[in-house]
């Protein structure tokens, strides 16, 4: 029933544009005390009730589950790519965690009672709690609304992926710790000083010499185990036994299996077939399961304060977009690009969602508190994907048919690679672009060694920034047999769109990347536009999802 | 830890030629009270406790994946396929479960004491548990043996599917009627009666109506949802709520997802991609846990009964392969073939043990027969595996060489569909075929539609049967850039057997087929071959797996 409900409602708030964890909480609320215990109590006691074995297995189930998002949630952060970002991701990442921090400490040590703290539990732990809660981000959450926008694949989207990966492992070590700290009585026997050490223990060797040997034995056991099953049973049994070694060790399951997960998803040897069938499982059975079950624990309407609300989201939204905007700006970024930094990474989602409800069940913060973090999470989400574009200033956004013509575009390429395809479109472009073949097609390669350019949904995007070039150049290519371009969604690419522009493009890229973002939403739209012979046909079936 | 080992000893089960369910099951033994509970008795205790929250989240998580592992194998029966297989097909599945069935009822009824009957359950309810034990098949496990044989996409391998598909609708639709009577705390308030009529309604509703209706709504949920996660969690919902209804109706939830998974699974609508994953996902990581817990259940060892052993293995060959062969020597086969069926159908596999277990459970059978169970299960299956050679002479058998020509090779295949493919490579087989390539590509193309012959692994294996022919051809190809063929493994096929051979081969096919699957076994051996220019580079890496 939670499933059903669950997949069904993400559903609905994927096709409005929102956080798919936004659908999946409602079925909860919907599903829990909040609606169906008001409407039909007996019904949701039977469904699920709050003591005996089905309660714990249930319980169990949902561990279960978020250790295994949590890994999914590792695996697809890109450590490798984020050191290689340099200075402006470091900064805007560090100021991005420190400030957040600093200004959830000071509210939190000053007027503790405001913000629902009930004596229960420390001062301290409860400010700290506050503090870590204010600075984390949702790499998740982030990463789809770039997508969405068509910024990931920007310089933009690149130095938001990468301070959030910074401030996400900082801050997951950070609320380890304070775990330790809060939970007493599920802190290791040696003491809370043993739990730190043994959590920063893990934390090293996992991103040193448990990466360094997964990268090694990936490939011998990719060839001598069934495929992909060996390398998935590894992954996972990875992740269950790091995750029982962090559990045992004082702290929560998440941060063994989250570790385990960056170590494991960093290597280029994970094929992207076998991490797709993990995401994609995890995605749409665990994560359901997980994010609808924590409506079912809290009654919404009862606990919910409208004060507190509202000064949690201030907070919130006030120490993470001066920060990060500030130090964009700072790092040498364009004022408004800066700001659209902030706000990207202002977005908390499932990840704020996850701290909260350890802390309740830790007795850190009470029902009150918890549903306004999971308010200003949901909130702060949905906010980015909806001011960033206006920050961006792209009302009145330019659109592929703008820059499309016969001329450059390629009805059917031979191509069976990228590196193929990139070079046969710079054929077509180069005459355009006022720029030799040879030179284009090393810019895009390089670009594209860099992050894959495929947006998913068949459609990829090969690119570059050539001074050299006169204008914004726009070439098109069909490939009909697919080429394999590293999607996210593990699908080949039919549909390219093939672009050069000056250093200074007057934001054409950005407008130009969310436009085709926009029309491929559909994941068969690309099957449509393979099936068209000419160029005038290509247009038409084009339009037909323009606005 | 459980998966970990249950993972390790089934790719060793594997690598060894024997069904991964036999590694898996081993894990639980050496985890379980057998032989941990033996030498660390504390240990074992604390890792997999009998009693606590721990034991019961534990039975939930099993519970789950063997409802997860029933709908997969309802994803894998092709149900329209069985019926189109007619008369011979039908003829010994019926024989393959009556006599089984009668053997065994009478057996348990005169003796029940010596088959381990305790008398703390009904001796007719037994006797009815003891035939269906007998008389069910594991369509995985036989799958299994005839890919790794090379006989899955033969004659005698599409009866062997379609018998086993009936025999296990069949069987557990008996075994469910069964559960009903013997489970009385268990079953519907309403009594056996409305027990029964629920399960046949459900089963009913579920082939007919359900059936239909999915097929119809799947093109709908995959245009306008997630892909592939719409359809998934389309899959998986109606999974559980056949299991819920099913548990909530009275016999078991494995019921409800194993005819829900049939029901699914039937629709050509349902993409490769989508039931991959599903299927990938719970064979890795359900799978293993559920049958690694088998043995933490039993102590193996102390409820050995050697003589019971024999006893239950000598009944269950007995029947099933007697049956089989008699039922498919009358319908004409020849003789060799039609014992290879019965000692093919008579492979238990983990469908018996999943019965055992329900039995054990409901205290129908103690564990020295659930034990005796497992083992012939198990026997059985490994047997399957090593007697079908030898009964199909497959001694001396013939290799791809002594047939391949570099007439007959086509180093760069430019199709980019299956259909392309077969009559690019009719046009390259049909000089030496003496056929014309139409008369061919067609008679290859019809046998293609009926079953897919992508073996996985890279690499289809697409033939017909031709009287025209003077006598066996064989012809080569390479596709750079892979073609789609709908595999098991959802992977491209890159190297193409293409061959026709004439009504009486001499068991040609079969050899080839079987030493075209055993070279295959690395899963990137066709990437070696792929990389190849010439006749001569093809043989010679062809001959690195050679014996």
């Amino acid at each position: 029933m939670l499933l059903t409900v669950a997949r069904a409602l993400g559903e609905l708030a994927d096709k409005l544009g929102q956080p798919t964890v936004l659908g999946e909480i409602t079925a909860g609320v919907l599903l829990g005390p909040t609606l169906l215990g008001r409407i039909a109590p007996d019904l949701a006691i039977t469904l699920f009730p709050a003591v005996g074995p089905r309660a714990t297995v249930l319980e169990g189930l949902f561990l279960l589950s978020i250790v295994l998002f949590m890994l999914v949630a590792g695996l697809e952060v890109d450590l490798s790519n984020a050191i290689r970002q340099g200075k402006t991701a470091a900064l805007v990442g560090i100021a991005g965690i420190t400030l957040p921090f600093a200004l959830g400490f000071a509210a939190a040590w000053i007027a503790p009672s405001t913000l629902g703290h009930e004596g229960e539990s420390s001062r301290l732990v409860f400010a700290l709690f506050i503090a870590t809660a204010l600075s984390i981000s949702a790499l998740p959450v982030i990463a789809k609304t770039l997508m969405d926008l068509g910024l990931y694949y920007t310089d933009v989207g690149m130095i938001v992926i990468s301070a959030a990966i910074f401030s996400d492992l900082f801050g997951w070590l950070l609320f380890a710790l304070i775990l330790g700290l809060m939970g007493a009585d599920t802190a290791h026997p040696g003491g809370i000083g043993v739990t730190i050490a043994l959590v920063i223990g893990y934390a090293v060797v996992m991103l040193t010499a448990v990466r360094w040997l997964i990268h090694r034995t990936l490939p011998w056991v990719q060839a001598h185990t069934s495929f992909p099953g060996g390398v998935m049973g590894l992954a996972l049994a990875t992740a269950l036994c790091g995750a029982a070694f962090t559990e045992w060790a004082g702290v929560h399951a998440i941060f063994g299996a989250f570790l385990a997960g960056v170590a494991i998803g960093d290597s280029p040897h994970l094929r992207n077939y076998t991490r797709t069938i993990i995401r994609q499982f995890i995605a749409f059975f665990f994560a359901p399961l997980f994010f609808g079950s924590i409506g079912l624990k809290v009654d919404f309407f009862a606990h919910f304060d409208p004060v507190l609300v509202v000064i949690v989201i201030a907070l919130a939204c006030a120490g993470k977009i001066t920060a990060c905007g500030a130090a964009g700006i700072w790092a040498g970024m364009p004022r408004r690009e800066a700001w659209a930094v902030g706000l990207a990474l202002n977005a908390r989602g499932a990840m704020e969602i996850i701290l909260g409800t350890l802390a309740l069940r830790y007795g850190v913060i009470n029902e009150r508190l918890f549903v306004a973090l999971v308010i200003m999470a949901l909130a702060t989400s949905v906010l980015s994907g909806l001011t960033i574009p206006v920050v961006l200033r792209r009302a009145k956004s330019r659109k592929i048919e703008d820059f499309l013509s016969a001329r450059t575009f390629a009805g059917n390429l031979k191509s069976s690679t990228m590196l193929d395809a990139i070079n046969e479109l710079s054929e077509v472009l180069s005459p355009v672009a006022g720029v030799s073949p040879g030179e284009l097609g090393r810019a895009v390669w390089d670009r594209e060694q860099n992050a894959s350019t495929a947006l998913g949904n068949g459609v990829a995007v090969p690119h570059a920034r050539l001074p050299a070039t006169g204008g914004f150049c726009l070439g098109a290519g069909i490939s009909q047999r697919g080429i394999d371009v590293n999607a996210p969604d593990g699908r080949p690419a039919h549909i390219f769109f093939f672009f050069v522009s000056p250093r200074n493009d007057d934001g054409v890229q950005l407008e130009l990347l969310a436009d085709i973002a926009e029309r491929f939403t559909d994941p068969m739209f690309h099957e449509k536009l393979s099936g068209t012979t000419s160029y005038t046909e290509f247009l038409a079936v084009l339009r037909t999802r323009g606005d």
